[in-house]
C-alpha cells in the first residue's frame, strides 16, 4: 500500500483486487457514462489563479456545516454495501473519519447497523435516506437514525426510478445475498433481503423506493425529525431554491455519482448558480468526481461549504480496510493542505471565488 | 439478442452480421462523414439540468402530431431497402412499431408494397415521397399512398442530387436486383428496376428523380393530396418557414442521416431555431443520431413534437427480424421512460427549454 | 487510379509512391506542423446550413477574377520543381488544367520554362514571382513572363525568409541537380543551380530572394508590368487593405501552405476579414488545404472569389503524370459541382455568408 | 547532436541518457502534471496575424531589463542542481549563455559557486533567492550574490511549500549526497547536505524554506540590497500590482515550471494580465514552456520583457555539456530570428498585441 500515493492509484489498485461484478458496481455510472466522466473532467477545467506572500505558515483547514465540526471540509458520501469491499464495512470506514476527524454520512443500505457504524464515527454520523414506498418504514429508519446519534439526514432526490447501470445489467449483478441489509430491522425486516425479486440493485430500488416524492414529502420529514434535512442530488438553483424553503436545510449538489442520469451536469458546473440562489443561510455540499486536494479548494471557491468523497473510500477498503480508507483520507488531507498553502489560503474563509477561471480563459487585469 | 441492452449493441451485433457493401451502404454518410458523427455528438453535448421531487410514479408518454396519436414521441424514419436487412424487411418493421404504438414513415424505395406495410401498420403509415422527374409516377405514388390509407405525405427535399456516398462507391455497391421496389408499379413500373444503368444507388437517384423541385412543386402537391405534407430535411430556419407559408404542414429538420452534404449543420444544433422560426402551429420533427432515450428527452426540450429513428430499426431487423426491431424499440421505450422520470417529467408538455444546457457551460443562477 | 475516389486518396497514394525526400518536401509544413494542420481543419470547422427547394438542375459554376474567365472558381496554385512529381512536370499541370477550363499559377521555380507552360495552359497562366536581390533577374522575370503571354504577376510576400521546414532539413533534402530551374535564363541563369550553397531550399531562398521587400517593391513592381499584381501570403486585413492602395489589384490569403511561419492562422479563418476590409473592388483569393468540393464553397461564402490548390496536384502528377493530374480535378470538380446542388446554388453569385455556421454553433432564427 | 534540429529533440535525446530518478526530477510536474502541460499548450493556442513586406533583411534583437543588455530577449531560468546533468553544471550553461549574449539566474541550490558561476557569465548573472526560515543565511546570500556581482535577485514566492512531485515520490528520488550546494557556506553550510532528514527534495523545501513569507519580507529584502528584485511565481494581476508598490522592481510570471500546484494557470494565459496592470515601468518576464522560437514572439506580443528558459538548457547539458547548451541556445536564437523576421518585425519593439489571437478566433476587420 505504500506505493499507493494519490486516490488514482488507490482506484487502480482496487479495481484489479475486486471480482468484476462488485468492481464495475462500484465504478460505473449509467449509460454511456458521460455524466461519470464529466464530474471528474469538470474540476480539472477549473484553474486556481493563486495568490502568494500570504504566510501559510500555519493552516487551521477546520469549518463547520450547521454547527458539525470537521477538522477540513470533507465528509465520507454514502455508498452502499460497503462490506463487499471488506468485511468490516461502514464501520472501518467510520472509524477511519473520525480519526481524520470527518463525520460521515451512512447509506441507508447499509451492511453494518447504524448503531454500530454511529459508534464507530465519533467525529459524527449522518443519515442518507431512501424513502421506502411503505412510509412505516420510512419513519423507523428515520426514528432509529435519531436513536443512533445521527446528526443530520440526507433526503436522496435523484432516485425516483434506477438509473441504466448498463454495466450491472452485463454482469447480472446484484447484491450479495449474504451480506445483509442491517438498517432494514423491525418492519423493514421485510425488504431487507436483496435476492427480492428481479433486475439488481436497480430491480430492488424499483420496487422499494417511492418514485412518486414531492416536495410535500420533504415537508413532512422535516417535520418528522428534528435533525437538519439536507436534500442531495439537486443540479438546478430553482430546485435549490424551492427546496430550501420546504423544509431542506442544505443542499447537496449531486447527480449520484453519474450513477442516475446519463447526460446530467457535472456537479462542479452547477454548484455556483445552486450557492448564488440559496444564499449564506443554506450551506451546500458537493460531491462528484473529487480525487484531489485541488479539487477541495476549488468548491470551496465556488461557494461550496464542504465536499463529499465516496469511492475513493471504497478503493481504500477493497486494498486495506481501515488502514486503507485511512491511508486514502490521509493522502486527501494532505493534498488539500498543500493545495490551501500553495493557494495563499490560510484559512477555510480565505478562499474566495477570485481564485478560479476556466482553463485558457484570460482573466482580467485585476487589481 | 438478450445480451444487447442498448441501441448501440445492435448496431455492432448488425455490423458482424451484414455483408461489407450492405453494411456500409446502411451505416454509411457523406464523403468524411463529418455530419454523421456530428449528429450524434450534438445530442451528448446538451446535457440535462433534471428536477428532483416531482411525483414521476405515474408517466405518461403520449403525444400527438397533427392529429396522429402515438404513444411515445418516435416515428420509424423512411429507410430504403429494408428486405437487404430481412426478408420480411418494412413488413417486419411496421409490426414491430405498431406493436409500440408508434407510426411509421415508409420509403418510396420500399421493399415491400406499401399496401402490405399499411395493413402491418396499424398505429399508421406515413410515407416519405421522392418527386420522380416523371410527374405521373410521382402522382400515382402519392395516389397510391393515400388509398393504402397513409396519412401523411413526408417530401425529402435534401437530395435534389445524390451525396458522395464514398463506402458506396469503393464498394461497387448497388441495389440487389432480386429485391424489388415494390411501389413502382404502373407507371412506375419502368422505374423499378435498380439495376437501370450506372452508379449504384446515387446514380438511380440523378437519373430518376427530379433535381429542379421549387416551392411551386410543394405546392402542387399539396394540393394533389389532403394529406398533411411534411418537408423533410430541412436545417434553416428561413427555409422552414417559408416552406409553411407554401403549404407545408410540418416540417422534419434533417440533413438525410449525414449521407447528402457532409458538413452540414448536426440536426441538434439547429432545431431550436427551426421551431422558433415556424411557431407553434407548425410541428417540427427531428431525426439524426437519436439513440439514446435522453436525446428524446433534448430533442423534446429544444421544441421538436417527436422524433424519427431510422438505422436501429435497420440493425434490429438484421439481428433478429421483427423481434430484433421489437427489441430496438422496447429498449429505447424504457430509456426515454426513465430518462422522463429522472428528469422529473410525468408528460411530454412537462419537458421544457429550462431542462437543457450546453456541456461544460455554466447555467445562471435560476428561481 | 480509378480506386482513388477522393484527393486524400491520391495523396495517401503519392506519398507512398515518392522517395522520402521529395514526399517531406512536397507535404511538409514549418517547424511543428500546426498551422499545416490548422489549414485543412478550419474548413471543417465551417458548417453549411444548406438551402432546399431552390431547383439546382442546372449549374452554372463559370467566375472570373479581373477578367480572367474560369470554368469553375479554382486556379492551380503555385507550387515549385514539378517534375519532381513527374518528368513533365508543369506542362502536364497545365494541361490538366486548361481541360477543366482553369487558369494556372506557375512557381519562379518551375522545372519546365514558361513559354512551354503557357502554351498548355490554353485557359490562362498566371506567373508567381520571388524577387531576387539581383532586381535585373526580377525584372527579366517579369518581361519574361509578359511576353510569354501569362495575364498576372502573384507576388509571394510571406517569404522573406525561409521557413523552418524540419523535415527537409532532416532529410538533408535539396533540389536535384538533374532537374532544371528553367525560368533562370539570362541574367538568371546564374542562379539556376539549386546546389549553389548549403542549406538546401531554404538556403537557396535565403541567399537569392530579397528579405527587404516592402510596399515600395510592390509600387515597382506594379509599375513594371501592365498585368494585374496579386500579392500572396497575407493573413491580415491591414496589410490588405495597404497593399490595395499601393498596387496590389487583387489578394491571395494565403500561409504558404503552412510551409513559413508555423502557429500563423489558418487561412480560413482570416479570409473573411480581408475580404471586409479590402471591399469588393479588390478581389480575394485563398489556398490552404482545400480539398473537398465543400471546402471551395465554404471559401465563396467567406467572400472569396475563387480558391487555389496546390498540392493535390502534385499528388496526381505523381500517381499519374497529366492524366493523375486531370482526375485530381475531375474529382474535386464534381464535388463541387454537387456540394452547390446540395446547398441550393446554381450560380457562384447565390453563395452568401448565410450559408456558414461554426460547427456546435447555434445559428439564429432567420427569416 | 547535429541531427537534433530543435529543443524537443534535445528533450528526447536527453531523457534517453539520464537515469530514471534524475530524469523524472527535470521532466517531472506536480500531481497531473496538467499545469505542466498547459504551460506548452497555451503557447500553441496563440496564433500569429504576420505583417508582410516589411523589409526584415536586418534584425536587430537586442533589448533590455532595468538596464540589463542582452542580445536576445532572453534569460537563463534558474533550475536547481545542474550538476546532476554534466559535471559542469552551472558554469557551463553560464558560458553558454555568455557566448549568446545572455544573462543567466542562477538557482540558489547551484551545484556551483556563485563566484565561479558569476566569472563564467559574462553577460550577466542574477541570483535566485530561497528565503531560508534562517534569516542569517538569506542574508549571507544575499550578500555573497552582490559580491559576487550578481545584478538582481529574483525571489521565488510560489514555493512556500513543496508540490506534488508524484514522480520523486515514486522513484523516491532525492539530490545525489555527492554533489555540493555550494552557495551554502558559511553560516548556510549546515543546510548544504541534501540529504539531510526525510522526503528528497520536498522534504529538505520545507524545512529549510520559509512558508510564513509576505510583504514584508519582500520590503526587507528589497532593503538589504541595492540590487533590483524581481518576484517570480505571480500569476495573478493584483498580486503583481501589489507586490511593484512593495519593492518588487520588475516581475517574473511563472508557475514554477509547473512543478508547484497543480492546475495553476499557464503563464501565457495570465502574462497579460499582468502587464497592463503594473504598467510599463515595472518589467514582466516569464517562463513555462518556452521551446520554439514563436514563442518569444508571442510573449513579446502579450507584454514580456523578455523569457526566461529552463528545461531545455538541462537537456543540452545532459546530451552535450557546454556544447549541447550552446547548440540549444543557438537553435532557439535562429528560430526566434527568423520568428521575427516572418512575423514583419525587425526590433523588439515592434512585437505589438496585435500580430497575436488566439486559434481558430475570427480577427476583426482591422485597418
Amino acid at each position: 500500500m505504500n506505493d499507493l500515493i494519490n486516490l488514482f492509484d488507490f482506484e487502480a489498485a482496487a479495481l484489479a483486487l475486486l471480482p468484476a461484478g462488485t468492481r464495475d458496481y462500484y465504478r460505473g455510472g449509467a449509460a454511456d457514462e458521460l455524466t461519470l466522466r464529466a464530474n471528474r473532467d469538470a474540476w480539472d477545467r477549473w484553474q486556481i489563479h493563486y495568490r502568494v506572500l500570504r504566510d501559510v505558515a500555519e493552516r487551521d483547514l477546520r469549518t463547520e456545516v450547521l454547527g458539525e465540526q470537521m477538522d477540513w471540509p470533507v465528509l465520507i458520501a454514502p455508498t452502499a454495501y460497503q462490506a463487499m469491499a471488506n468485511e468490516a464495512g461502514e464501520c472501518a470506514t467510520a472509524r477511519a473519519a473520525a480519526a481524520f476527524g470527518l463525520p460521515m454520512v451512512l447509506s441507508t443500505l447499509s451492511n453494518r447497523p447504524m448503531e454500530d457504524v454511529a459508534a464507530a464515527a465519533t467525529r459524527g454520523l449522518w443519515f442518507q435516506l431512501y424513502v421506502y414506498r411503505d412510509r412505516g418504514v420510512t419513519r423507523e429508519l428515520i426514528g432509529r437514525a435519531q436513536a443512533a446519534g445521527c446528526r443530520a439526514i440526507v433526503l436522496t432526490v435523484d432516485a425516483p426510478v434506477g438509473g441504466a447501470r448498463e454495466r450491472d445489467v452485463r454482469n447480472g449483478f446484484s447484491y450479495p445475498k449474504d451480506l445483509p441489509m442491517s438498517n432494514l430491522t423491525g418492519a423493514g425486516a421485510q425488504f431487507s433481503n436483496p435476492d427480492l425479486g428481479e433486475g439488481g440493485f436497480v430491480g430492488y430500488l424499483n420496487r422499494m423506493f417511492d418514485p412518486s416524492l414531492t416536495l410535500r414529502d420533504l415537508e413532512w420529514i422535516a417535520a418528522e425529525t428534528p435533525l437538519p434535512v439536507f436534500v442531495k442530488g439537486v443540479v438546478r438553483a430553482d430546485d435549490a431554491r424551492v427546496m430550501a424553503r420546504h423544509g431542506a436545510r442544505g443542499i447537496v449538489v449531486s447527480n449520484h455519482g453519474g450513477r442516475q442520469l446519463d447526460t446530467a451536469p457535472a456537479t462542479a458546473d452547477v454548484l455556483e448558480s445552486i450557492v448564488q440562489a440559496v444564499g449564506p443561510q443554506v450551506p451546500v455540499l458537493v460531491d462528484g468526481g473529487i480525487r484531489r486536494g485541488t479539487d477541495i479548494v476549488k468548491a470551496l471557491a465556488l461557494g461550496a461549504r464542504a465536499v463529499l468523497v465516496g469511492r475513493p473510500l471504497i478503493w481504500g477498503l477493497t486494498v486495506g480496510g481501515e488502514a486503507g480508507a485511512r491511508r486514502v483520507l490521509e493522502l486527501l488531507r494532505h493534498e488539500f493542505d498543500i493545495a490551501m498553502a500553495l493557494s495563499g489560503c490560510n484559512r477555510i474563509g480565505e478562499v474566495d471565488r477570485s481564485l478560479l477561471a476556466r482553463a485558457g480563459e484570460l482573466p482580467p487585469a485585476r487589481g
